[in-house]
């Protein structure tokens, strides 16, 4: 039962500090408060190091990054590991740019990642080298089918076990990963494909979920993640109800977040433990 | 009667320069256009002197400052001191970093402020330097109280008296003071914690209010608390039938503003005068 | 029939490359989305060549430029050219300080672009340095009017020779022109004034139409203005009915960008061509 570690966020309302784009950062800023968190963004090298230890975990996002931004995640990075604080990572376009694809493997060398999450193109990308993006969307060549998830499934758990961290691969099928279990979850809706910021919002949501359920990385993870698909799934019946388009449903999905409960969160998860 | 202050913004749409941060940068800009003034953006230092020369009053948020922005709030703010247009200032997170109590310091000590706006533990922050921030919201230790609502009134007149400023202290009462005379607030929903950007927008529309009034400048602000706090009760009434979120608020607190009539105003605003 | 042309950018679903502003930036990905085609926001100097290789067009906005995006914009520009990609100008607030003057210009003289699109102020501003520009937002002096129209028709059309750009100023009338035909428009609504970004999401989408449609740069341009004009339309209704205000008119107008078929679009388009 995943609805104990939202509880868990409302209860404890987690400090999250944001280095991220300037694209979908609003986005992610109120679907933090809707969750139960509470979001600060801040990159400037004058302050992150400050900013981060009043936090309780940090979120990097490394979309619209930049010279000035790019050297802010390290020093955050770097003083969350220092505080022992959760840093999450979504590698934005890794793939899409030798930039992007450089500072997302540097990221990983020198700062330790309690969850990395992207599409199955960008993460990879980071793994290999070999994954091939379109733009911040995954390549349909990389897609999650049945034939193979298991080796999917077998890959993050490798990827987990190189990098110690919880990899999460979202899709159509979303994959959440140590290197001993994990979660295939089969929440969420197609529509969440045609807004902006849906992957940067679950990751700044997961930085909340694991922040306030330290030592349950994994769970409090899987649980983020079958959160933002049941609000996904909700979002679109009210958005099909209402004959509306992909910024109503934006609208929606940040809403679902704000209202949903523990109760429904038990209730609506599906997934199974591999 | 603080609703003809809103009338003279619909007349003279005010044109207003906003340095201010990539979070709830949209928001501000739809809540000027809702109100009836005229938003425009601009932060690099080799347009900012310009472009506020152009305009009729200036906003500087220091949320997401950086050190490329930084230098671009002083410029704007000395050229606008020259051009006697009204500097507002939102301290955002001030006491969160050393880089935004001292930003935010040193923009008092060389730029002539109209308005001064924040929650109490940033205002109190550049008081004395003793306030305490968790991020970018109040301090539960700092909130004010029916017991300290006369010191916090106190300490708002001698505040505006040792800067010059009209200071506006947010939360659930407001109060706005010169040296001489407070308005104390009582419009407004604790909903409006929910949503990133309440703050930055009030501000954006207090420096409409305040360029739209010279010579009223206290009048006109407490209009703009008033407006806003109005706007937010209605925000929530609609949210609440339809069964919304903090995102939907959001856009209904902006749509409140843009319909919102002097009348309406007028019977709306509850505030009284110490 | 414009109709078709929407078709292909569905067909197509072009992979668009934004340098834009920090204000606006959200809308125009997720108009981008709802037009069927996808985003991708980058404008570092170390990606930009790279990121606008792996996409069909580039969209470069000039709104809250800075002295590390200008470069940028030269960059992708330039490599753009060099791949046959088309480009589209947004020259905001060209005329409201001489940086932004001078970098259109200078953005004309070192990049091809297949598309300009401002109102008439900017784009006066481009031609001759003669418009004056309030903020971002056109001056009244230089309103296209039914006295003037074949003069701005004239001048769009000169413009367009001499830039060999499809010219497109927007306002009440909308005018699409190369240097031999012009495209006269009169979908729209003066609530599209009423938000932010309405200019932005049109150059945006735009920059989807012309990618998806090579070799027809000048219909397909109008297609796109006619799109826009004719969802803020049914975005005023929805918004009246409601009795809501700008921040859902902007949702709405997004959300019919992502239902708008190519038959309405037949049905809906209004316009001729001299």
């Amino acid at each position: 039962m995943l609805g104990k570690y939202l509880d868990n966020v409302r209860e404890i309302s987690p400090l999250i500090h944001n280095i991220t784009n300037y694209v979908t950062v609003n986005d992610c800023a109120n679907i933090l408060i809707a969750c139960g968190a509470s979001p600060i963004m801040s990159d400037d090298c004058g302050e992150v190091e400050e900013i981060t230890t009043i936090c309780g975990g940090l979120n990097i996002n490394i979309g619209t990054l930049n010279k000035d931004t790019i050297p802010a995640m390290f020093l955050a990075g770097k003083k969350a590991n220092e505080l022992h604080h959760p840093v999450i990572l979504d590698p934005v376009g890794a793939g899409a740019s030798a930039l992007r694809t450089q500072t997302a493997k540097k990221l990983l060398d020198e700062v330790k990642f309690a969850v990395i999450r992207g599409n199955i193109s960008e993460i990879k990308t980071l793994a290999a080298g070999s994954g091939s993006t379109k733009g911040v969307d995954a390549d349909v060549a990389d897609a999650v089918t049945e034939e193979t998830l298991l080796s999917v499934v077998a890959f993050a758990k490798e990827f987990a076990r190189t990098t110690g961290a919880v990899i999460t691969i979202t899709g159509a099928t979303d994959i959440v990963a140590d290197a001993s279990a994990a979660y295939v979850i089969t929440n969420g809706h197609p529509m969440m494909a045609r807004i902006t910021g849906s992957g940067c919002m679950l990751t700044a949501m997961t930085a909340a979920y694991i922040t306030a359920n330290p030592g349950n990385v994994l769970a409090a993870t899987a649980a983020a993640v079958c959160a933002m698909g049941l609000c996904g799934e909700k979002a679109f019946e009210t958005t099909a109800r209402e004959h509306a388009g992909n910024s109503s449903f934006r609208n929606y999905l940040i809403d679902k977040v704000y209202r949903l409960d523990s109760a429904e969160l038990d209730r609506g998860a599906r997934y199974k433990v591999l």
